[in-house]
């Protein structure tokens, strides 16, 4: 067991950040192929590969259980697809790429003319090369995507349109995983949808960075509890919100992981409340990383943060990515390939969220338990006798920071953001503090 | 009757602009050579005039009554005025301009001589044709107002000065007229001062807006009642708060509408609070607008938004005007004529109070009534399948910003700033909802 | 005695700055030879001093009081102390400097190498003709002070050692003033450090204009009362905290004096709760100076204000200097000297801090007796009938603003904030008011 520290430099270090970047790329690759959707043995094959690194719990939910608003739909399952034409060509070929099915598509399996399968086929004229990824969950329908190169090609033909997929009732299967830390009660959600078929920056980057993000954590000590959850958007979210409604005010802080394979910069959504730790300590890593990122505001669409900050929830759960969803002409599309995500910006992404879990880790708030007039510094060993060393000097300014401000509202990183200090030097200084009785570390009670 | 409707475009369609315009400057051309004042006959027949347009109440308040801390004044009424010399011409006449006497003069008849005539006479020097306008409301006096030029030309001579008037018991007179809506303990004060001769911008242009506004609504379903006010300046409202002021807490917005004719951009003076709901709805409606505008703070002089926003009522009233009072050199001289104002300047006037009355009625605070993750909305046929048309995706967006923002706590109107979505389709989003049965109006219990 | 009055500038006429400027040079340059340090006679004969001009009460407090976390330390006495070479030389001299010796010494008489000698030695090798000032309080040690080219020239010999200093069981002293105001639980705090031996900005400034303060506010009628105290850095605050914690609430405002000599803009340490009375009103004050100025947030390091905003207290005390410790070169150096500070820049500290007194004891909050519409000022004869001056004009806006805001909330400083007149105008026009009963004084209930 490796000992819980505060800093995100030296959480990283126990990593080799370059092996587990090519690690993260290589289940990409193998997960790559796999043709996953809401429901069905995509998803199944996918956590069990996932098993492979961590030791996730696997959820059936039966069709028809009711979640919300919601039922959980009839299972999807696909064995072949394509459309021939009249020589027996297979224009259209499923087993080339799953994104030609459109996912969620009912079986089929007949003649039509070309003007019927071209009802039946969805493309992208603008980016004649690629292929569109469309579904259909909630409305049954059969059809093919195709780049528009084919599409334009077809020639006046009689066509066999035959999609071997089954929509009965079966369920909806989901992966769960929870790394306890010191304080049970208290737990942070990490939450990333593994729904998409073919696609790599959207979703399999979240998939890679939140499956080393947990098997890191379960080897370190840690105050907070992480709940990882691998599950369909939206209606994965919306199950595990129903089946877990009792249990949601342990969520202290959460992030939705997503699209973290890109060379984009980070972009952070920040939650609902827009002012919830989670949002300070994300903008306080960016800031310090020294690396271009934006802060967008909270908006009630894109990935599963719209479910956990509905208003009748509205959990702190924010969302840290590299470029957003729709702000790459590659997305939703079969440019999203492997090419579009690299080991590196995979290990660079997992390094941003262990240095977010470090401050959220090393932040706390104390009572100053000498609360009037300064306490006496020297004669506890903590005061510098001779001037000297700039790093000394750092440290029992940070002192009398921590001293000061300490009054149980303030958390470290309040201080830090209003000294100018550094977070891992006061979060030094307290440890010195602390271990001298001078403070005493102070937990809220309730939830923030 | 016309139905309701929550944007001020079609709110304004209902109105042929150019043609009540051009009403609007007729009914100022008729009303402008009375000879108004705080009280007497002139009002009188101003508010009979404004009878044919609106069935307004008329309410006679005796001389002596106690308003707070003033008592209703004598009532004052004027027949003629001149000065004349020694020749027997008319040097000063009151039938070519009622501006020509000092407002509330007494009655004189006496012969001066011009040193003595000359501590009686108003003059503006530095526009030495205009005509000054002033008053002598609470300090007995006589006098006249003339132009520099005469007034420099007048020769060593004995004057003959002649005032007609009568201050004497009697009464204050104001008109008031009620639009009911639906809500009816909830208004909206529209107030005017009608206090003034021969001004056209301030104050006739007020008081054909209001007039012309009060038509309209009368016409059409409301949600909120519209209460009218034509009094005179200071001593009306005073008058009608004292009369009132058990029914204050009805008034959960208002206006006060002077200065509305000239071709100035639009102000908005704040009300005392600074963050009433009517701050925000003007401030909304003039940012939309594209055209200039000035929003300016609360300030303790100005017109009757003065006693309105007393520490004691503290009301939210404010003030929407073209030019401010004093920020024009025409203000309180002869030079406010008929040919300062112009039917397109009203009627744009016109259109923007109709705007803001478009949004003060389509704001509205909503309950999700599904609060725990988003609604089905595919379901209830509110979700678009085929992903097409632009107006159909802001529609889809906007309901989705109605759902997670509806929490009781921000109105559509918060709702249009937070998410930059136009205030109609989120109104319109908001219906759609509510006729789905997913939202409940939340009703304030308490004045906001 | 002289009647109370609200502005800095009339409260300033009753001195002769011209005069009072050399007065407190004269002072300083009596102060100046002294031995100060946090205790012994240094201290009881710079109060001594000090009660020529105010009857100051000397507090004797016995060596090993516990005072909070610490202890009143051993009294520290110095007769004399030389280094001299084998010639007999005194190459270093307490006589020519107190600065020479380490402050708070152990005595110490024995013959030592140039080596060791050197261990014992602090210079500053940047400006060579400066001896340093240090102390040594709570680490028993001995040491010089030196001029780096002396200590460069020092050559290979047997030096003399001596400190002829005891350090025994005895007092820490302090002076304590108060100037009773009308309103005797509330206090207005001035601190000001005296333990610093010849340095004359860092802080015998802080001690003359304190002293004046103190003695010219003895002769004036007051709102509130203020309390001097001359005390030890860091442990008289400590000492007198300790010995007065019941009665720190009344403390409604404080200020610590320091570095009030050199020819610096003024800088504002605001006080650790960042908004209180005294914040807002020295930031005005120094807005309306029309001289450059700095305001800094509060940082716990700095003097007494650190004991007074520790958590357990957090006392509404800033500090008005002119620059800030540590930014001149010359700060705890012996070119801290006479010439460093001047009669005019004490004249014009000893101003500001006047300026700031009136506007707090000007600062009044007011309820509106009549506060349902205007009251009607021409019935009181506080209304111009005629136009004309433009200082009546500037009264009779005040009045409105007054009348409009005072509803308990608004303090006279808010309103002169929010209106943009004239904090002394304000304050005439509340006095009219008042004294027509219009308007009557709100008095806080608790410490604010």
């Amino acid at each position: 067991m490796i000992p819980v520290d505060h800093t995100g430099g030296s959480m990283k270090k126990k990593i080799d950040m370059v092996a587990t970047g090519e690690e993260m790329y290589s289940l990409i690759r193998r997960l790559y192929p796999i043709c996953r959707s809401i429901t069905g043995n995509g998803v199944r094959d996918t956590l069990q590969i996932l098993r492979e690194k961590v030791t996730l719990q696997m959820h059936e939910v039966p069709t028809g259980t009711k979640v919300f608003d919601w039922s959980v739909p009839k299972e999807w399952n696909i064995q072949d697809a394509y459309v021939k034409n009249s020589q027996g060509e297979k224009v259209i070929n499923f087993k080339e790429s799953n994104l030609h099915v459109l996912n969620y598509s009912i079986a089929v399996s007949r003649k039509v003319s070309l003007e019927e399968l071209r009802g039946h086929l969805f493309t992208l004229p603008e980016t004649p090369d690629w292929i569109p990824y469309r579904t259909s969950y909630y409305n049954e329908n059969w059809g093919f995507c195709v780049n528009y190169n084919t599409y334009r090609d077809l020639t006046d033909d009689t066509y066999e349109v035959y999609i071997d997929a089954t929509l009965e009732d079966g369920h909806l299967t989901y992966g769960e995983f929870l790394v306890e830390g010191r304080e049970k009660g208290h737990e942070v959600l990490i939450s990333t949808h593994i729904c998409h078929p073919s696609l790599c920056n959207d979703n399999l980057s979240g998939i890679a960075v939140a499956t080393f993000l947990a098997r890191h954590l379960s080897r370190i000590s840690l105050k907070y509890s992480y709940r990882f959850l691998f599950i369909p958007g939206t209606i994965g979210s919306i199950t595990w919100l129903s089946l877990n409604e009792k249990n949601v005010d342990r969520i202290w802080h959460g992030l939705v992981a997503t699209c973290l394979g890109d060379s984009g910069s980070f972009t952070y959504k920040k939650t609902r409340q827009g002012d919830a730790e989670i949002d300070d300590v994300v903008a306080y890593v960016l800031e310090q990383s020294e690396k271009d990122y934006r802060i967008a505001d909270f908006a009630p669409y894109g990935y599963d943060e719209r479910q956990y900050c509905s208003p009748g929830f509205d959990l702190p759960v924010g969302c840290l990515m590299r470029t957003t969803h729709g702000e790459y002409p590659q997305y939703h599309t079969s440019a999203d390939d492997l090419s579009f995500v690299s080991p590196e910006n995979l290990a660079e992404s997992l390094s941003m969220y262990l240095e977010v879990i470090a401050v959220l880790e090393g932040n706390r708030t104390y009572i100053n338990m000498n609360p009037k007039c300064e306490p006496q510094l020297g004669m506890r060993g903590l005061y510098q006798k001779i001037g000297g060393a700039e790093q000394g000097k750092k440290l029992q300014l940070a002192m009398l920071w921590v001293l000061n401000m300490s009054d149980g509202n303030h958390s470290l990183l309040d201080i830090a953001r209003r000294s100018k200090q550094q977070f891992d030097i006061l979060c030094e200084a307290a440890n010195h503090l602390e271990e001298a009785g001078l403070l005493k570390q102070s937990f809220p009670q309730v939830q923030p």
